[in-house]
């Protein structure tokens, strides 16, 4: 399996419907659920390097229409990390004083310092989807945010921040289910939300605007992956490797010990 | 075992005297490592429904010395809890802005939010303590903090926050192992802080502010528990026993469905 087979990349890679959302990668699911604690480890280990060096850090963006599975990834991957030095944030519609502000001014208040993980529970394409979708803000205020995010993430490249942009890909068919089945287990009716149903009906909007934003915002430096998410064991493998793929790259070692330390006794 | 032995109450149970650092309640290492998977998954269990519930929140506290433990309980018990809804908070040396405000200021910030949960790795108590400790600051300032810190506690238990306080007890011999191990180990030379050396040099003054604080800042809203600390197992596994009997006795429920909401069917 390659993993840039999900790897956002051209414009044919933007297409949705080159993705397949009940892909499994021709792996068994005994054998990616078997494979998941190691990769975990592997992740946490990877993790005490990076917060060790405290130079560099990692942020995780999670999108996907509702029911898609952000926060299962949360809590199967993301679960993985030491608390110690993650930070998930979920963002909401923007409050009063948020709205006051420029559409990046709360998510640059989030953005892991080094040493850190940060993962985002949606994020600033919320800001482009939304007011596209529900048309709720002129064309020409919306338009320039792809160029505003582009420019962020590199900001957030040159600062030593890894960012991967995770798409979990539904197909309409399980939302139906999953959505179905908070309705009719009462533990599960808090998850409900009536709007849900309104983003549903706009399925082919939603499409286009992520395929723009795709498009327009996969970069080497801030890739975007796209994530069958059908089967929760593979999004959670998948995303897995990928994260730990990416920790491996960074090269990351424990710091030099300060001079003097070896040799020293306590008393 | 009583957990109630570990938790401070009256002036007797203020002595770290009376408490034994390698207490194991009784208990042997291979039953409490077999009980904490089960304990832990109530305790995401529990997690869930307050963060379901969206009305209350849960605040702990972890204090210590230098190689007490701090980290460890972080990342094998709050590891436990679902990282969506979860906060974990490191109080370093205050900066200059933090510096300029009360000291309270910046530890206000991070106070969980309705449905969340938030861990401080040292607080508001190192405000006492290292001023104290290393005359800082005159008596006059540092004295009115034991009360500012009551009042401020109270606030949060008002509010709905569940606050546990937790002093993780480590013996001076530990302490000495667990530091002399993090310098003969080139890879854990980065915890290693020479900082540490003058904190140990300081343990009888630790413990008598430490004292002070068990004796003026404990109650029945926000008791402090006094963790035994020289067996990392018995530290992890009394402290998620502690955690889960309080959400347990929060009487947590799903929240009632909105009307309407049976018998939908997703189209």
């Amino acid at each position: 399996m390659d993993l840039d087979d999900y790897r956002v990349r051209g414009a044919g890679g933007a297409k949705l419907s080159g993705y397949e959302p009940d892909d499994n990668g021709g792996l068994e699911r005994s054998e990616a659920e078997a494979e998941l604690p190691g990769l975990l480890a592997r992740m946490q280990d990877l993790q005490e390097r990076l917060y060790a060096e405290r130079k560099r850090s990692l942020l995780l963006i999670l999108q996907g229409r509702d029911a898609s599975g952000k926060d299962g990834t949360i809590k199967h991957v993301a679960g993985g990390f030491n608390p110690l030095g993650t930070h998930v944030m979920a963002f909401k519609a923007p409050n009063e004083l948020e709205r006051a502000h420029d559409f990046l001014w709360r998510i640059h208040h989030h953005v892991p310092p080094a040493g850190h993980v940060a993962i985002f529970n949606r994020s600033h394409y919320e800001d482009i989807l939304v007011p596209t979708v529900e048309k709720l803000l002129p064309k020409q205020v919306v338009e320039p945010r792809y160029d505003h995010i582009r420019r962020f993430e590199e900001l957030l490249h040159d600062s030593g921040t890894c960012v991967l942009k995770f798409f979990l890909h539904i197909s309409k068919d399980e939302q139906r289910e999953r959505l179905q089945e908070r309705l009719d287990t009462p533990e599960k009716h808090w998850k409900f939300d009536p709007h849900d149903l309104r983003a549903r009906a706009a399925w082919d909007e939603f499409t286009a605007v992520y395929q723009q934003i795709f498009l327009r915002t996969s970069s080497d430096d801030a890739p975007w992956y796209v994530i069958p998410a059908d089967r929760k064991w593979f999004r959670n493998y998948l995303v897995a490797r990928i994260v730990v793929r990416a920790l491996e790259r960074m090269d990351l070692e424990y710091p030099k010990s300060p001079p003097g330390l070896a040799g020293t006794t306590i008393v």
